[in-house]
């Protein structure tokens, strides 16, 4: 009987932990998620805009574990964890004992306390959300065409992405493509050029995390698709028909049928249990501190990565929630354990940022490598190799890569199938003029010929 | 304004005649459908058992027709035909008028009156219900990994597939091989090996529709993948534990959790509403009578075509509900509407049998053509071929290629994935052992390690 490592969670830290872990010998790895596959989350928005399918970015956990035979994959869910006994509850009513405890079960979708408007408007955290987001923004164009009246077809045609991180930035970018080009041609009545795409966002440029002359770059090529993007727009409301902004002009109201969110997220309600069981308070985000050996405090035994984790780098700064943060901790806590059970001086934890990649369009992306700041068809192509790279199968990779081709190539998009219920939202469908918001005096909806303000110059 | 003909469904039937009127530039075509997409269903077993995924096997209508300027696609459920008016009543209030009407809205899932199994033994008819069964079939394993007693992991270890036609061979034959190689050292408790997978007929033997040695082929190699028939078993009742069988033996019940119904369709819901307004008398099955032009009686401007159509050969046999018959039939009518119009002789319909074929697993398939009986590698490779050249567009067939080229060197699965809801079946999963139905005298449980009876020698 080795050593018990449990890890929970088997996203990027989870999955490297897991590797690293059951490379060596003298562990017992058991790996619990509640899915039975491993999500490439940065590849997610192709789901959600029909470019990939969900087998695609996601793999069977198994068939990645199937030849360490010291990692044990479960299929459950954590309930609690019993940190005097060193055992982990799960949903089933089973429990497992660690030696061990890995806690890597990240974010999930956040609407600051408005949890209403998750119906109106889906995040991006999950393989069900992108076929929700996929269904809505194709069914969307269909209803268009079926609109009788030019409210409801402005409606249908206006998609209003909020949040203006790498995520939103994303979205809007793959919609201004579905609309200038996926679809041109397909329809008798609709004009997908027609298609208002904004992206809305608190802060005053995209991607708030780059540089600024990167954010300009990236904005520069929103604005070439048909992304107006509205800044310093805090969102106060959303429901079937649109989205109310609070802006620096006062009341702002959009008329729309189709929102997605992009704006927050929070740690995963492990998060709480953690803070109740260890003590120790929770961080901005419901994040759990951890030291710089990734452990919870007085909890050697404990460690927590990934989007779930707050840990300080050098300068006193949190570590960002992305991928390669939590892929490093996952090498690292089992290097980490493997030392102290041998007695040997374990090093603190040390991001090493390799850089930042946002894409925005074909052949469009930014990136960010220290001081050297890439934009345009090379920034693109070095994203290209970095996502095809990082996909755990080979087959995924040459089945991405020629789905990537054939879509450059010819501009369609194979996987824009509506699934889920076959003819959703007739409530919202039949909206009749009068229903539209535009009695409200601050809010009547923009022509569509009209550019929306406040518009970025 | 030309002849404006409408189409009502983007299966088979539809699809080749919409290409075939969209041809001609007399015609004004509108497609409808209630989803967006058509489905090749001869490969939706394969979504199902995890080998492809959705979007390798269904094609957005519009990007089909995008090239075919004369032709609208419209996502939409047709209500109510007025026959006099000549009006089709779409669900969403709207109503499209037409000069000629192609109905082709297929078969759907049919359980004999029995509409409450539908809950436990899902058919394969849509997207949906494959994604529903691939979620059955893969949980059944992980929760057999996670089960407390040798009850419970029987009964998830055990699949039933109601129906020995194509469908119930297929999905059967893919269990077989999910079993005994795609999952193969994937678990550390479980041995898949172990899997019961138990095709149920009430007929004597599978594939009854083909000559009797090629059922004898093709039950051979189902033998050999592992999966056990029962024949001359009526399905006299299934709920969530099991299944229960009237036999030439008495009743028997088969504990199991998962449950696949490949027994029966009936025609679509459309067919009453044809009856109603025109007077036909539907046929078995729901079927709507049509004549030698694929006319309704009495409505030379309505065309029933497809698994729909009730319509009999030169030898007053009906034919049968199989993709071929249904293009041949699409694009007859569309030639036949031409020749009316012209004032040209119109020829009955003749259906052109090519040849028949049925998949059961890893280079194994029995096809009849005419008096040419084969089995085994040549007939699969017939079927490869036929199938890939007959799926729609040419990035699919290059992605699907590419899937089973993986498949066959790796036999792993890529698309098994689970998804909808995350940890399921709560209610089934916490049976314990005194729940099961081994109380029933005539129904105990059969031990892993027995065989099933009746078995076919």
């Amino acid at each position: 009987m080795g050593h018990r490592v449990i890890i929970l969670g088997g996203g990027f830290g989870g999955l490297y932990a897991a590797r690293a872990f059951g490379k060596q010998s003298d562990f017992d790895v058991t790996l619990i998620d509640r899915r039975n596959f491993h999500l490439f989350q940065p590849l997610l928005y192709q789901v959600a805009t029909g470019e990939l399918s969900p087998a695609d970015v996601a793999f069977p956990l198994r068939a990645i574990f199937s030849s360490y035979p010291k990692i044990r994959v479960i299929m459950g869910e954590a309930n609690d964890i019993d940190v005097v006994n060193r055992r982990l509850l799960l949903a089933d009513g089973g429990s497992e004992p660690y030696d061990t405890l890995v806690i890597s079960t990240g974010a999930r979708n956040h609407y600051f306390g408005n949890d209403a408007w998750a119906a109106y408007a889906p995040g991006l955290k999950s393989i069900e959300d992108a076929t929700r987001i996929r269904h809505r923004i194709l069914y969307a164009f269909e209803a268009a065409e079926r609109a009788t009246t030019p409210e409801e077809y402005c409606a249908w045609l206006t998609f209003v992405v909020v949040g203006a991180g790498p995520t939103g930035v994303e979205l809007a970018g793959a919609l201004g493509e579905i609309a200038n080009d996926t679809l041109r041609g397909d329809f008798r009545h609709v004009n997908p050029e027609e298609a208002r795409i904004l992206l809305v966002d608190n802060s005053s440029r995209v991607l708030g995390t780059f540089a600024p002359d990167v954010s300009q770059h990236a904005e520069k090529s929103l604005i070439g698709l048909g992304v107006r993007s509205l800044f310093n727009g805090r969102v106060t409301s959303i429901d079937a028909k649109g989205v109310t902004l609070q802006t620096d002009h006062g009341e702002q109201r959009i008329t729309a049928h189709t929102v997605l969110w992009a704006a927050g997220v929070t740690a995963s309600e492990l998060g709480k249990i953690i803070s109740e069981r260890t003590g120790v308070a929770l961080q901005k985000g419901g994040r759990v501190p951890v030291d710089k050996y990734c452990n919870v405090d007085g909890h050697p035994e404990i460690f927590v990565i990934g989007d779930l984790a707050w840990q300080l780098d050098d300068d006193s700064k949190p570590l960002p929630g992305v991928a390669p943060v939590a892929m490093q901790q996952g090498r690292y806590v089992a290097k980490a354990t493997r030392q102290r059970l041998r007695g040997e001086t374990v090093h603190p934890f040390h991001y090493f940022d390799k850089g930042t990649l946002a894409v925005i369009g074909r052949a469009s992306a930014v990136a960010q490598f220290g001081k050297l700041h890439l934009h345009g068809l090379f920034a693109w192509l070095t994203w290209l190799f970095v996502h095809l790279m990082y996909l755990v199968s080979f087959q995924n990779r040459v089945v991405v890569f020629i789905r990537w081709g054939f879509n450059y190539l010819t501009y369609n998009r194979g996987a824009r199938l509506i699934t889920g219920d076959p003819v959703p939202y007739e409530a919202v469908r039949k909206i009749s003029p009068k229903d539209t918001d535009s009695g409200n005096s601050a809010a009547s909806p923009a022509p569509m010929n009209q550019e929306p303000e406040p518009v970025r110059n």
